[in-house]
């Protein structure tokens, strides 16, 4: 079946939305509301919409994968004529004007929308670096960190040797901006007062959090001033910030970092993103981070039909990208749905994206975040306020999610991180030298002395 | 270092309980409370203690992991002798008194208690029928019967096949105890209520739910008024439930059940359990279930150091053995915590222990529960409030679970199913038939018409 014989049949055009991040899931928000007359499909990878700012809560045991995920034929439901497919996406054949998928499918487009994210840059590490270092972009990646954690405080807890255990409850955070910081924060809590407590062969002493960072000050898109708070802040928390201090290498033993070696089997990566590949499925000029570089109205040059938003494009001609940020892709999506509004109606072209900066926000921990809103700077628990109160709001968005605002209250009037659950067959290293005699509690285990 | 190192180090004698289910759970509680000198080890292979009678609210996308499960260390975090270790017994070294882990530790006791409860069993077909049709034991169970179930609905939707799509969107449950009953209503809710009307190429007729049950009835440990009734609420649900059929066979394409070939790729099991392997690591009698034969007062005979209880244990003289519930293993561990504390005092040997059965309780569906209480049998919405105000008080028990309650009441009223989240990398098979015809609805996915 061709997309011909489609829309003669229908008498609507076919938009097809790859991607159902903040921009394309605004994007199909916005068509459905505008245009309810137009087919629209809508694939994306998995079946459910992530709030990625909140992943790190995941991470840190704070929430659950359901409290920040929606399914995005759930969101979509009411729009009747919207279909959501979940399938990987493995290329565009630009020309004939088709998506191709795995397993041979293929649907035809007459718009077409790439919203496909980002993903993590390991500088040309992916290969050996990705694996012991994940990052925080999927539900998948959260629950691995939340694993590692965990583990990582029960095999510290039956080992006797205190070189081993030193390198258990060594935690390294590589990047500082805000994910790097919020998940440095919230795994200081998460260790110093939600877990020690709870082991008897563990005291706060023994754990080392470390957030490492290239660049002289952390958070580098935020004003020198609310950056030195939150560095203060974070040390407060008990991490360690190391500014100008360049990663140099990952082994599954630890990290060199400034020159210097340290032993840590828990490593987050959070230092920089790479578009998905769509820029290469469509043949399009790209940037130094995989961006497709697009028309002020975000088509690709000399595709009029075809349209990128989000991490996957760099709308600026010249100038900065604009930051990777939810904002941007929302506002993108939106702008592209009355684009196609207006294509489609035959209405002279639109007015070029602009930006509208909202500001800037940052969580360190529980009560306390910077926020920096036109020429505004606040830090502190009002600026956790406003930073709770918008991202309640967004995730409102698309559904009551009392119960979330709920369980954060929980969270954090009682420091209980419920989440706590380790997933997975997971097997513990033996202790790795159990006659150690040095730790000033008794050892309470013994290597099977038959063996 | 041994046991009469550490026992005339402390002068307190060391218990150590294998298995943090109900029976370990409340034994370790017990002994906390009447014996704070004693040191306590609880080892489990997980790091949390689970309320399984509601992992198929997990599996049926109602309930997060987390909120049925407590870190074990949580739970006994204020028993400050009681030390908490995630590893995995290999066996028991009944002579010498110690506990074998994997990776050549072990660990000394005075006191032993096994309750390691049990698995599914698949009637010698383990191997072949295991990886197929999963169970309800653990966390990971019932992420992947939600995974299997989110994934046919997904596939379904890009089916063009009928035969497929009806394969796709047929599911079985084999065994009709309490979970199999409480899986299949909640399953139906899942599929027709919540799923279907977010589907456009899906609806509620193609949707075939089977309850598979070798004997004439449903509910076997109940009274056969009540197994009646459940079985009308089933059918009304839209489940098609089969007595009188046994099991023959399962393949990757369905089964085979009173001789009939269900083409199928969703199959669970709950058709029986087998008791943990410690009655083999104990050397001692088992029974046909593979539970170890104990004494009166749940001591392994010829060893008073060593009990075994809930689901592993078969303590019955003669006659049926004790059901495989929480409350007998419940009552169980604070028995046996009460049996340890009189031989340590040299106080006279116990009363044998004497189950008191508080009634039987399952649901089927939203708000609909049959109860079985002494000479009480209702059914209905009343049983419904029974069932759930008693398992509220019990998941409060371990920690403070309003926010469960909250997510009950607000997935009653609301119909909704937060938890849709498939995740691990899932790739959907290709729609077998695109060009197939016979689908009412216009087939919106085509293949690749350049490959």
């Amino acid at each position: 079946m061709n997309v011909e014989a489609r829309t003669s049949e229908t008498g609507h055009p076919r938009v097809v939305i790859v991607g159902a991040g903040f921009g394309g899931l605004q994007a199909a928000l916005a068509i459905g509301k505008q245009q309810p007359e137009v087919d629209l499909t809508v694939i994306d990878r998995t079946n459910h919409h992530l709030f990625q700012p909140l992943l790190y809560q995941v991470a840190t045991a704070a929430l659950s994968p359901a409290d920040i995920s929606t399914p995005i034929r759930h969101v979509l439901r009411k729009q009747k004529r919207t279909e959501v497919i979940m399938a990987e996406v493995t290329g565009i054949d630009i020309e004939s004007k088709r998506v191709m998928m795995a397993d041979n499918l293929s649907i035809p487009y007459n718009y077409l929308i790439i919203a496909t994210g980002a993903h993590e840059n390991y500088f040309g590490h992916q290969k050996s670096w990705g694996p012991l270092a994940p990052g925080l972009k999927s539900i998948e990646d959260a629950q691995a960190i939340r694993n590692k954690i965990l583990v990582a405080f029960e095999q510290a807890e039956i080992e006797t040797d205190p070189e081993q255990q030193k390198k258990l409850l060594t935690f390294v955070v590589v990047g500082s901006g805000p994910t790097g910081v919020e998940m440095a924060g919230s795994m200081a809590e998460l260790a110093y007062q939600t877990l020690t407590p709870e082991y008897r062969h563990i005291d706060p002493g023994m754990i080392h959090i470390i957030l490492i960072e290239a660049l002289p000050k952390i958070l580098n898109a935020f004003p020198e001033k609310l950056a030195r708070r939150a560095k203060k802040k974070l040390e407060r928390l008990g991490v360690d910030v190391r500014t100008n201090t360049p990663l140099e290498e990952i082994t599954k033993d630890g990290v060199v970092a400034g020159g210097q070696w340290i032993a840590s089997t828990t490593i987050i990566w959070t230092a920089g993103v790479q578009a998905s590949p769509a820029g290469q499925w469509l043949g399009a000029e790209t940037d130094r981070a995989g961006r497709a570089k697009v028309m002020p109205d975000l088509s690709l040059p000399d595709y009029p039909e075809v349209f990128v938003l989000g991490d996957t494009a760099n709308p600026s001609q010249d100038g900065p990208p604009l930051p990777g940020v939810a904002q941007v892709a929302m506002q993108q999506g939106r702008y592209v749905a009355s684009v196609i509004k207006q294509r489609i109606s035959g209405e002279p072209a639109p007015e070029p994206f602009h930006y509208h900066d909202k500001g800037n926000l940052a969580t360190v921990g529980r009560a306390y975040a910077i926020a920096s809103i036109g020429p505004i700077r606040i830090s502190g628990f009002i600026a956790w306020i406003i930073w709770l109160t918008v991202h309640i709001v967004y995730l409102i968005g698309y559904e009551n999610r009392t119960i979330v605002l709920l369980q954060w209250a929980w969270s954090y009037l009682l420091l209980k991180r419920r989440v706590r659950i380790i997933t997975r067959s997971v097997r513990l290293s033996p202790p790795s030298d159990p006659n150690h005699k040095s730790i000033p509690e008794k050892a309470k285990i013994a290597t099977n002395p038959k063996q």
